[in-house]
């Protein structure tokens, strides 16, 4: 590494994704740690849990009934954040007035949907193989592209790619408006705010173009028009494949690095190594790489500290409908987000000066990086059995 | 409330302030919640623990001995963040590499200090009396003095306030070099981050000005600028004085809101009414004013859920050292982020949406503010003595 003394003392890094810095600093893990322990997680799920509303064949909080579904299932969220129809709503005051400026509001519709990874509820993406991934992947894509504006020139190319039909889906239908952006996620662990350990993810789909993904947007679209053309993304992964010291996994098509302004401890970004602008771009080898790499990142991080390791993971894309040159200078990545710092128990609190000044880390993204490169192979469980 | 019907739909707010919309969805708080639950707060802390290295005449962790202090205890945080002296670091890649562009670092140096409450291991804010606060501001208040740049228009001002010396403080001498911002903040309860329940707060000095300061200082310059050299939070605070559905507490000199744009469920902003830069520029009634502000909002905050309600709470104001313009449209106010949504131990979790694209808020800050409103009076661990 260049900068060794990066390792010793207190610095901010840039970010040059979302336009912002972060404070580092590496000595501070020498702090010892007397406060909050997270819970030790539960190891002994079964595979079908009856009071469970996301397992094959059970009933849900609305009183619909799951299908017998073998891979993936698909259906709108029942207690969704945004809704297709609600009362109109236009901001009464007058234009003119204090309240026009400092107490401005916009109406947002939109369509949330629950993703299972598996009918298994005792497992998680590190207990699947990546070819059990795939279907998830496919899933996602065909939720995306049932979504893209047609005007896109996304939604061609979507039409093009011939997807197994692997899911089961409840409400997929084309919605009735046209939305601005998808946001796939997942929260995994109770650390991290879920709230049922059966395998699931979210897709948030609104009329407006959330925070993160329009400070990233602006951020790449700026580096095209700077650079002549090129992707920063793509300059990125070509940069950190070379430098090596950040690189947690590889693949032809995607690299897994521990970015160089991770603000979480174990923080990952999966990158396209070319240019793809969203899922829609990738073709069937390209899918399997990528359930590789979430394969290969999700059981690192599980093996770590030989636990179910919480995190929010979230794919950030094209939206589904914009200028073209935001859609041309979209790049597909995948952002995990873990809270543990350094033990099953005992996680980074991003609190205090995190939330008030700005986002502080403790240890450098290159010993984290170091970590997970050590904790490859089989997942640790299978290995106990 | 002139616009009844944001208690129903989902709509996004924007925070003037930021610069950055929220993303309010009232309807979900029916969702009923079986994910984690925080532990119930321990409520028999004794006075004095002698193995709390707060407590006076306890050893800390670097075998200093505390005082035997009265009221405020300073100290250079053992595990400080920042640092004073460190090795020096220049980039050293060459300037037109991608590597400047993409892997771009500064060095950070700077101070960081851990300021006690009371000597009484068991108080939190909201069992101090106003009077008993005072002694906390005062202590603020000479801390940010004695780091003021000499150069800074607030200087001059700094000199002639004469506060009581009512602190011990150890090592709060001039810093060796001029620092750019000051963040006074304090992590309460576990689910905070605080490892320590003995009532302290920390300050983090640095060479940089951090992100959120930096991101609100240039929308205070933008409002002055554009509507005509009038203060953005002055407008808002006289705003939300006269429609009243927002507001917490007031007296003449500050006035507590929920924030139009709040993301917490019970986040609160302690305002001043009058342009105020910066703690320097409050006179004893002010500060008087200030310190019962401090008191109403915690001591509702505990009413609220009958618990010791964790929170972040940190300050802004004019950074040390600045152009004359940032440190005149600076505007000195108190943030409160506490993560309590239903119960004690019922949080809201910012995880999956929230960090991957937009901040997201259940019951809207009207209904908040309501029920801040609603639990005034005495303390109810005193009632219930
Ligand atoms: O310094 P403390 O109170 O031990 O630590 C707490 O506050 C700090 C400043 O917000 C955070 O960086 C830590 O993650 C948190 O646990
Ligand atoms: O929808 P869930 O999984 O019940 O809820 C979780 O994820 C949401 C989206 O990130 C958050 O808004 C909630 O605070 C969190 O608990």
């Amino acid at each position: 590494m260049p900068d060794a003394i990066l390792d010793d003392i207190s610095h901010r890094r840039y970010n040059p994704l979302r336009g912002s810095w972060i404070l580092v600093s590496p000595h501070r893990t020498k702090r010892p740690w007397q406060g909050q322990q997270e819970a030790a997680t539960q190891t002994t799920l079964p595979k079908y849990d009856e009071s469970c509303y996301l397992c094959p064949g059970n009933k849900r909080a609305q009183g619909d009934t799951n299908p017998n579904y073998k891979s993936t299932f698909v259906f709108v969220n029942d207690y969704s954040a945004v809704k297709e129809d609600q009362a109109e709503y236009k901001q009464t005051e007058d234009n003119t007035s204090l309240s026009s400026l400092l107490l401005k509001a916009e109406p947002v519709t939109g369509k949330c949907y629950v993703v299972t990874f598996s009918p298994k509820h005792n497992l998680t993406l590190a207990d699947l193989q990546p070819s059990e991934i795939v279907p998830v992947i496919e899933t996602w894509t065909q939720l995306y592209t049932a979504h893209l504006s047609p005007k896109s020139p996304l939604a061609q190319l979507a039409g093009a790619t011939t997807l197994a039909p692997s899911s089961h889906q409840d409400n997929v239908s084309r919605p009735s408006a046209q939305y601005r952006y998808m946001q796939i996620f997942e929260n995994k662990g109770a650390a991290m705010g879920c709230s049922n350990p059966h395998p699931h993810g979210q897709i948030w789909t609104t009329t407006g173009l959330p925070e993160e993904p329009a400070a990233e947007l602006e951020q790449l679209i700026k580096y095209r028009r700077e650079q002549g053309g090129v992707n920063l993304l793509e300059d990125y992964a070509k940069l950190e494949a070379e430098k090596e010291e950040r690189v947690v996994f590889k693949n032809k098509t995607f690299l897994a690095v521990c970015p160089w302004w991770a603000v979480w401890p174990f923080e990952v970004m999966i990158i396209a190594r070319q240019h793809k602008r969203a899922l829609v771009d990738f073709d069937d080898e390209e899918r399997k790489d990528l359930a590789e790499a979430i394969s290969d990142v999700t059981r690192r991080y599980d093996n770590l500290f030989e636990t179910h390791f919480p995190y929010s993971m979230g794919l950030h894309q094209a939206p589904l409908e914009g200028a073209n040159a935001e859609i041309e200078a979209s790049h597909f990545h995948i952002h995990f987000y873990p809270p543990l710092l350094r033990s099953a128990t005992v996680r980074k609190f991003l609190v205090g000066y995190e939330l008030m000044a700005e986002p502080q880390r403790d240890i450098t993204p290159e010993q984290a990086a170091a970590r997970l490169r050590n904790c490859g192979g089989e997942l640790y469980r299978n290995k106990l059995q």
